[in-house]
């Protein structure tokens, strides 16, 4: 073994190459979910797209897998959906078929995931569905600009779009914010740009599996590389929506890479992540900012799940288990 | 890719050989012993004994390694020493040059690790010594018996027989436990056998990184083979280590991998891990199954962490944080 004179002198640490089973610890459904990704074509993740036509068509390709898979979730959790536009921004309100007497006055803002380039539009709206469902409540699913026709901070100034009009009928305290990977981190660049603002910040948040670290440091992007089904590694298309989002900005403006932000007066957060995540790393380098700047956080961690499978697994037990925590979390601490 | 028959016709994932770089995430103390660990020889975990000889070899070969350490440790942090026997057993009550009045009446015992096999000893109080000068209060070093001469259940005897001396003169709930690895697995042990006699419970536990599956079930035995820098893999000693624990009792007896235990009823737990822990699974199933019973449960994950290693880097400011977030929680939990 030899020192790497890239990392300042340090040696890298060797890894053979492993062929992981699927581990018998979890439920049956989340083994059969990890069972398919590691069966799955590595497909386009594999490659980056490079010209404008190449990127329409990535977005289309997943919008058309979103639209695909989401009449099964519908028949499964039945809800509303009307498009709406708040603060000049389209957003789709999402209500259950029953409301819980709890939530009475409170609002649930969802912020959609798909590395801030794809998943936009009512393919978005998966996890907000699942999340009314756990309530019995009303969400807000916000349907942000994204790349490649509006680069940041188009998203961050669409997500303070709609917090400004919900605050002039809500109560911001009675206001709980989610979302996950690209969604998880641009609800943490939001409440970083309210509190740069002056505006009041939400009562509580629940970042899952938050893309909070762009230019990909975190030690995870590496540990967990080909581990997660997922969302198999950064280098490719992982890292081209990074630099497609930025746009002008550098990677680590703390808008675009969240995990430079300063937290201090943060709402509580709760944070979901999962042992095989490519992400759990930015999940946990965000907690220990979040409790070292005084915030009160709790970190949800999952057995050998994969980035956000909660949403793609959404009918196992974990799933259930994740949007059960967050909601008694938002419960907890949601003013009303 | 094909389906594995020994894992239910489920797909095995192929993760291709890595080199970990030293990532720019942590303190550079961390990064220190990251590179140290990659840069040692793999030596005595690669072979496992065979003989009662060559564990007995083992076991003089890693308290040499930990007396050797210890100068070092108590250099930083002068600690007063006395070995005692409480209930039987030898004990090392350690003193630290000031006590914090917040902390009168109350008491933390500590249960070393060391795979239930090594570390015994004046080598194993390293732990102690640290909680007691974060807390700055007394600490009750546990040198429970081992084998090869005292198999299962001797620990879990030990532990509760200090257990009945300790409240027979003070408050149950005035008194914390903790741990790290078999030292974690052992305190859940003891917690579920006093549960089972009927016996008062602690008023908190801090298990770090317990070995709470000695099956080697867990997923993250796979997952961070030979990315934990610490514990790089289960098959080896550490399987051996389980096997000689357990003796005629088998792997999954709750008191022998106490993931299979039933938590109804558990004192406030606070779990410590990190990302490339082997045992990061098992402390993600043990936090689990506390919150599925209902448990006040709290998880505290470090960036790019192996297994225990915030007791060798001791002097990093991961581990003063690891350290200072154990005694808050047992301070807010612990009565008086």
């Amino acid at each position: 073994m030899s020192l790497d004179p890239a990392s300042g002198g340090h040696a890298p640490r060797e890894v053979p190459a492993k062929s992981l089973p699927v581990p018998a610890t979890v439920s049956p459904r989340l083994r059969r979910s990890i069972s398919d990704a590691a069966l799955a074509p590595a497909g386009a993740f594999l490659r980056s797209p490079r010209t404008l036509e190449q990127w329409r068509g990535l977005v289309a390709a997943i919008a058309a897998q979103g639209a695909e898979r989401l009449p099964a979730l519908l028949a499964a959790r039945p809800t509303a959906i009307a498009e709406q536009t708040l603060g000049g921004v389209t957003v789709r309100r999402l209500t259950p078929p029953t409301l819980s007497a709890r939530h009475q006055g409170r609002l649930f803002v969802h912020l959609h995931g798909g590395a801030y380039v794809m998943s936009g539009g009512e393919a978005g709206i998966g996890e907000g569905v699942l999340l009314a469902h756990a309530a019995r409540a009303e969400v807000i699913s916000v349907d942000y600009r994204m790349p490649p026709d509006h680069p940041f901070p188009a998203a961050v100034d669409d997500a303070v779009a709609v917090w400004r009009a919900l605050i002039e009928t809500h109560d911001p305290a009675a206001i709980g914010v989610f979302g996950t990977s690209a969604g998880g981190g641009l609800l943490l660049a939001m409440v970083l740009r309210l509190k740069a603002l002056g505006l009041p910040l939400p009562g509580a948040l629940a970042p899952g599996t938050p893309w909070a670290d762009l230019a990909g440091l975190s030690d995870s992007y590496q540990v967990n590389a080909h581990v997660d089904g997922v969302l198999p590694h950064y280098p490719g298309v992982l890292e081209a929506c990074a630099r497609l989002y930025a746009g002008e900005a550098p990677l680590d403006d703390p808008l675009v890479s969240p995990v430079h932000g300063d937290f201090a007066g943060f709402p509580p957060c709760i944070l979901t992540s999962g042992t095989r995540d490519i992400l759990l790393s930015d999940t946990t380098r965000v907690y220990r900012a979040l409790r070292a700047a005084g915030v009160e956080a709790r970190l949800e961690l999952h057995e050998a799940m994969s980035h956000a499978e909660y949403n793609q697994a959404w009918d196992s037990p974990e799933s259930e288990q994740v949007f059960a925590d967050i909601v008694a979390f938002l419960d907890a601490h949601l003013k009303g």
